[in-house]
């Protein structure tokens, strides 16, 4: 399993140091939502420039105006960049088709989408899929989430999980079959970022 | 019927001179979620320095984390933040609490929004709604959707329609109901952008 950390609310020049302590422990950076919405595309634009090898997932959330977003982001150097899972599937077209003209990868994000949409959603064979628990619901019902999507999914190949994960509630994610486990402030609000990191890091490689 | 021009896809600077042109036949100025996702909260920041006493939306579509969106957002000088109906209603009672905490207002996106959490939205008494048909449906269903949508909020106060409107199409808009019409393109990409608000504004004063 890759771990991926969602680095939020923190200027740009925090982002880095964070990202420069914890980066030989995880396999994705992922500039959160408030950095995007902050600071805008200069936020991936920076950390690029600073890290060229790291892969970077920009959760700009696209629900609309697709094509805009999604070469903007891929152009700033986003490695993988989010759509919402609840947008009209035309949009969902375009990110799949911006992301193979880029040949980068794209994320669909399941934050409250039914199970009925989750079925339409199972055409993008090329997508992410990630189940997230909103923030707002403060990690209340995350183990039961993750189980159900993931027996909705099971097959579906790539899967990430994303909601208030800690040390403790991981295995849940290791062991319903999902590929990426996305660490927020577990990590990045720890006493000790990089030993936090290393934690994960270790836990995932038994 | 109140008019809002959505500014998106420009620079701040080329926004700020649209916005000059317009300001005084329209009655709220829309900083689209671009410019928010191009620029970050400096877009809200710089368009109220230079129009200290404009109407502003900024059209975060806020989907989770409401609490630190919506403060930034109000604190960077916008006067309506907006909030994607698809979010928890964890999330939306989050907007709702900090809206009145700032005296300001927000909208709820129901762009994708089923008619079953339509339903449980209606809760949201104090929000403005907005009927939005995706923008990368091309305009497809706008008139359907609004008659439809208009329908089932009828009564509960203050609407908004957004997604491609024309001068043709706005008597659709101004027939059902609603209190606000959005207009993107309609007026921003006009070979007269004065020209085009005016036209926008005489139609609706009749």
């Amino acid at each position: 399993m890759k771990i991926q950390v969602a680095i939020d609310r923190v200027s740009i020049e925090r982002a880095v140091e964070i990202i420069r302590e914890i980066k030989d422990y995880v396999d994705i950076i992922e500039i959160g939502t408030s950095l995007i919405k902050d600071y805008g595309l200069e936020s991936v634009r920076a950390i690029r420039k600073t890290f060229p090898d790291i892969k970077i997932l920009a959760d700009i959330k696209t629900i609309d105006e697709a094509e805009y977003e999604f070469r903007r982001v891929y152009e700033a150097g986003a490695d993988i960049a989010t759509v919402m899972g609840g947008s009209a599937i035309a949009t969902i077209e375009i990110c799949s088709k911006v992301a193979r003209e880029y040949q980068r990868d794209y994320m669909i994000d399941l934050l409250e989408v039914s199970f009925e949409k989750l079925n339409v959603l199972k055409q993008f064979k090329d997508a992410l899929f990630c189940v997230h628990l909103s923030a707002d619901k403060n990690g209340i019902g995350l183990e039961a989430l993750v189980q159900r999507y993931s027996k909705e999914l099971y097959g579906l190949g790539h899967l990430a999980a994303a909601g208030g994960i800690t040390i403790d509630t991981l295995p849940v994610i290791m062991e319903n079959h999902f590929e990426v486990a996305i660490i927020g402030g577990a990590i990045t609000k720890a006493q000790d970022i990089k030993e936090a990191a290393k934690m994960f890091y270790e836990k995932v490689r038994g």
